[in-house]
């Protein structure tokens, strides 16, 4: 006999789910236990609940399958709610195991009870587990959850007597789910509404490869039609890869993107929409009277989709795109453009990228066909705080590989604990950690909303000055080496360094 | 006209309520501009929104006043709950104003909607607005809701629409709301009760005062019963006051402070329980016999029916409690006792104490008598990451005294981000981080759970080392100047100069 714990981490690793992200707390003590009865599971220790949900995001984004999420109660998981969003926004599959009071203590209503399964309801599939026998196959059920149709964030509330009780020693069936195809009737009919003339095939989801990107190449130069990506949460890019725009994050941008586009065929969830409302501005992107075709939604295979779309549009091979010009050599003072040089020059082969750069990523953005082919990874949520954190996972995901990770400073101080994550395990990560004093989209949008002159208060909620962030110090305190760049040569320097050292190290670019 | 967000500031204003707590982004821009318009309302930017509603939560608990807790919409206030899960187990007054998508924008679910609506009835009373017009109404219902009877945390959602609208200039009626008052014939039952014998005397609640502890003295000098503190989130504790122990949080402990209690009186939430449950252990703590009698309840005003009961049972004049023997001076290395030697020698007069030493603490609350007088404040909800935030916050209510602050390490990491706001702010704070390198807690929970010898993966999941936290590199890199104690002497001087250095200082005590 064994207990509910071990029969759950056994039917994890059956799936071939086995790396734990975790913030345990007494009423995990059973699965903590069982862990060290459970060989082949890792577990990661994370010092706050949203660097284990940042990391399954990150380590889903890389190694295409869910890992674990352990967390503590209701008043532990809700704090790694807000990645999970940006988990469930990008559609990756994430399996939660949330342990609450054991089943006959919840109507007590100690300090730490509360309506875990309220918050499991928030962010996706969850399931309350009511018995130990029950836990291996609950278990099954949140795995192929997590992994069908469209993917996300699946909860197990997991009463702690389930995992201490005993439970048979059988092994559910439990396997990963799958994508839909799209029939081959509505790809004929999109083939055709793109070569309508003025069209656009807008594509997004959780990954875009390069042999996406290849196939909307393709697509484009056999109709005409305009290339654009949306909400796609992974992209293959860099050197000899298609360079596909994303539609813009500001509303006036988005609707130029898409300007006279009559014909828009769609391949990502729903049709682009500004990521917040403002007076007198539509909260739809593209023009009003464009017609719009769905042809898949993110539950589709979209990869798939788009090479049948390929078929059906007559489209030739696919060719290498046009060598874009060299990049001139970064130097003197860091602002968004050299900072930017410096990493397409610096990123090695074949590395991961997480992008959380928010305001200092722009420069970078546009020449992301200039740097050696890598792997980004952004947060669709726009949850903040979603950086270190998947750059820890996708290096624990990737260990041959480096993991670049552009960190803005307001958006690092969220989860700045990921830091101490990254030491404890060595992985290969080198954080640019772009530092410019302030909360930079918000004082851009306080411009948007007429406040040119911002007062005290707002500058006093906008400036990240007074004191400055000592990111370096910051870093050291977890364990992670760091240096100050001031300069492009500066931080060429100390990136080309970073690269070269195993471990996690930390560059503080001043902007 | 103003606009609804000026009127939603006015409106706290005239209640009282000046502080506000922000962690804002682009939805709540129009709060932030009024901040800029409405003279009198403090800002104060925290890092992270669990670091703003910690706050909150110690401002309250200083100030008898809610103060506001500024966050951006679903996703950024999910971070601010396991502090409002803290603040509504401690009944602690605090108002959450939450931005979200201007209301014609959120049928589009762009990245960042959610429903916000969801995550607010999880931890207490809350509002949709639906018009500008409404704002300031709204704003003063929930002030009054946070401040009525139990009071806890009122959360308004807040569509961005409804703070940039137009609205009229109108300041709603608004105040605090109020306790119910016990009636006599109930005081009478419970006075005749507590002459029965081998009574107790049971009180918590939001706080317990010095007069309500020397009432409890008396009322047990003259009935012979047992007074007993149980989860009360604030305390008036030190020299000259009356001494009064916690059931405490073990099971068999708790058991054992309630042996022989044959009726106990109850002015507190319910009855005393379990704060986690165990295999073969009850989740009630008072013997199965014994007669319950619920005398007041949270909503009650507990300190005037201590004071009725007192003259109900004819109990003597207030005496002073016998004066305790003094401390032998604290030398040699730290343990939990010579760090509880060390701050109640150190505590200076009229401090303010923020306990979240967890198994740190353990020393200290023994001997809480010989600190000069002090008012303590713990989170009764368990959610781990109170300690800092509620120190910030307290200090911000307090500028004319000083806060202490006995954090332990890993309960520190889940908001470290609160030491920012303390050198921004300036505020007096002596933090006293206990590290031990280790979830101690997590390690004696696994212990209970017969586990003697944690195999490795228990041990990576509860200890902190490999790497070391270093809490002053953290300190600094926040802007807060650090120093480190190994012995008892060290902490000592450490702790005598911070206590006199304005501003905040840490002092890294290393057990």
């Amino acid at each position: 006999m064994a207990d509910g714990a071990e029969m759950m981490f056994r039917t994890a690793l059956a799936a071939g789910v086995d790396v734990c992200f975790a913030n345990p707390g007494t009423t995990e003590m059973a699965m903590v236990a069982a862990l060290d009865r459970v060989p082949g599971i890792r577990p990661v220790l994370g010092l706050f609940e949203g660097v284990c949900s940042g990391a399954c995001h990150g380590y889903a984004r890389v190694a295409d399958r869910p890992a674990l999420g352990l967390y503590h109660l209701g008043p532990g998981y809700v704090n790694a709610l807000a990645n999970l969003h940006n988990a469930r926004r990008s559609f990756t599959p994430v399996v939660n195991l949330v342990g609450d009071q054991a089943s006959w203590h919840l109507p007590y209503d100690a300090p730490l009870s509360s309506d875990t399964t309220k918050l499991a309801t928030w962010v996706g599939w969850h399931r309350h587990v009511n018995s130990a026998s029950r836990l291996a196959s609950d278990t099954a059920a949140a795995i192929h959850a997590a992994t069908d149709g469209a993917g996300g964030p699946a909860t197990l509330v997991i009463p702690a007597d389930t995992t201490w009780d005993d439970a048979p020693p059988e092994i559910p069936e439990v396997g990963f789910g799958s994508r839909r195809t799209v029939p081959a009737d509505r790809v004929m009919e999109a083939a055709a509404a793109l070569r309508s003339g003025d069209s656009a095939l807008i594509v997004g989801g959780p990954l875009v490869t390069a042999e996406m990107a290849a196939d909307m190449a393709r697509i484009a130069a056999a109709t005409g039609c305009r290339p654009l990506r949306y909400r796609a949460a992974t992209n293959e890019l860099g050197l000899g890869r298609h360079f596909i725009p994303d539609i813009p994050y500001f509303p006036e941008a988005a609707a130029r993107a898409t300007a006279g586009v009559r014909t828009a065929v769609l391949l990502t969830e729903g049709e682009p929409v500004t990521f917040f409302g403002y007076p007198d501005i539509p909260s739809t992107t593209l023009p009003a009277d464009c017609r719009r075709l769905q042809l898949a939604g993110v539950a589709d295979d979209i990869a798939r989709c788009l090479s049948d779309l390929a078929d059906a549009v007559g489209a030739g091979p696919a060719t290498p795109p046009p060598a874009p010009d060299p990049l001139p050599a970064a130097t003197g003072p860091l602002d968004i453009m050299s900072l930017g040089r410096v990493l397409a020059a610096e990123m090695p082969e074949n590395a991961v990228l997480v992008q959380d750069g928010i305001t200092s990523a722009a420069g970078f953005l546009t020449m992301t066909d200039r740097a050696a082919p890598f792997r980004m990874i952004q947060a669709m949520g726009g949850a903040i705080g979603a950086g270190l954190p998947t750059a820890l996972g996708a290096a624990i995901a990737a260990p041959d590989r480096r993991v670049m990770c552009l960190q803005s400073d307001g958006s690092a101080m969220y989860t700045i604990q990921a830091l101490w994550s990254m030491a404890r395990e060595g992985v290969d990560v080198t954080v640019i950690m772009a530092n410019n004093h302030r909360y930079n989209i918000l004082q851009m949008e306080l411009h948007r909303a007429g406040i040119d002159q911002p007062g005290p208060n707002a500058l006093a909620l906008t400036e990240l000055s007074n004191p400055d962030l000592d990111f370096c110090s910051l870093a050291r305190g977890m364990g992670v080496p760091a240096s100050r760049a001031t300069t492009a040569e500066e931080l060429t320097e100390a990136v080309a360094r970073a690269n070269a050292t195993p471990g996690p190290t930390l560059v503080e670019a001043i902007l």
